[in-house]
């Protein structure tokens, strides 16, 4: 599989969704596979760094968004069943016991095996996210930048 | 890109996820790539004609759900923080400040740009809409003709 | 399209989504195309049998999480106007008054024809289901397993 490529788009902000977006991607470099992930929109809420939160230069909605919208993996909600976090609770204490990595280990797997990431420019200026509040390796790019890496992939998945 | 081709099946209807598949048409249209969007349940609702809906030959239940379900792009709700239209208006507020198009000018620049509207047949049927409801050059097509498209396609997503 | 491959992930467990990977998965048998799904956490209660349901060996939060989440086809929820079940029994009301067989129906159809079914072994492990629980001929795989036949195939989906 060493030269094969995988592309995600990574466009949920849900903690169900990015886990399973980030056990491909480690599988993947596991198996010798380069792989590119392109965050948009609520996939951003990921890459957030909680401790380089801004509300600098924002405007009152940009600081009202930054505010109520997650600020890094540990901060996600499921896709379903999060019913105000118990769902969420319940299925992180069953991750734990069995003994599944959390999606910050996963986050951090992908880190350190060598997984591309990208932001979208466009998601960004439209959330008032700045680059500066993302994790430091992340490239920001447009979306032709996306389109040009996906189409040579031999695997692309919206998720 | 020129004999790049993308095939989008829209299965969403919410705003956020509709304005992802459009400025994805519309980035690989601007690339030269040729671009297939096939709409397919809640997708739907993006190519609704609000002038043109009728409630004419429907089933009460089909009534009822043309009633209550959005009609354009105007009128989709977001995927997430939604919270009865608060949400999705400061978003649109972001979306000005930042001079972002709205979602329906997206749609008017895939439509002007040449990409190609299909309408899933089976869809239709089960929602009770009708093709005369839809933007005049959407084609009804079958399941099997979007099979053939993406199969070929460079790019494929389930959006 | 005789040696063309689908692959689909099903991520999720909602009426709607698994009704729209079902129709691809009969369509694409129907064209003579093979067809491989992998289900992967909400995706998994598609599988489960209701008549097989345990919970012996679960610790607490897995007999809880088995007794809330649908068991079977029949019990997955709408992933929009859901409403209590409300928005889910009228689409259902309506695809009988179009004729348009149910979920069950395209699950039994998609068995006879051959489309293979995979289950996650992670997702398994994380929700606390055993594969006794499933369909019988569902086979469980790795994340790896799923990847090296993502990459061959010719249209992959993440649903």
């Amino acid at each position: 599989m060493d030269h094969k490529h995988m592309n995600l788009l990574v466009f949920s902000g849900d903690y169900d969704k990015a886990l399973a977006a980030l056990i491909l991607a480690n599988g993947a470099r596991d198996l010798g596979m380069s792989v590119t992930m392109f965050f948009a929109f609520w996939g951003l809420m990921l890459l957030r760094d909680p401790a380089k939160m801004s509300l600098e230069d924002k405007t009152i909605y940009e600081k009202m968004f930054s505010a109520v919208t997650p600020q890094g993996p540990d901060q996600l909600p499921l896709s379903r069943m999060n019913m105000s976090g118990i769902g969420k609770y319940m299925l992180v204490e069953m991750m734990e016991e069995s003994h599944t990595p959390q999606l910050a280990d996963f986050l951090q797997g992908a880190r350190k095996k060598g997984v591309t990431f990208y932001a979208c420019k466009l998601s960004l200026e439209v959330m008032g996210l700045k680059a500066e509040e993302l994790l430091p390796e992340v490239e920001v790019l447009e979306v032709k930048d996306y389109l040009q890496d996906a189409v040579k992939a031999d695997l692309e998945l919206f998720i």
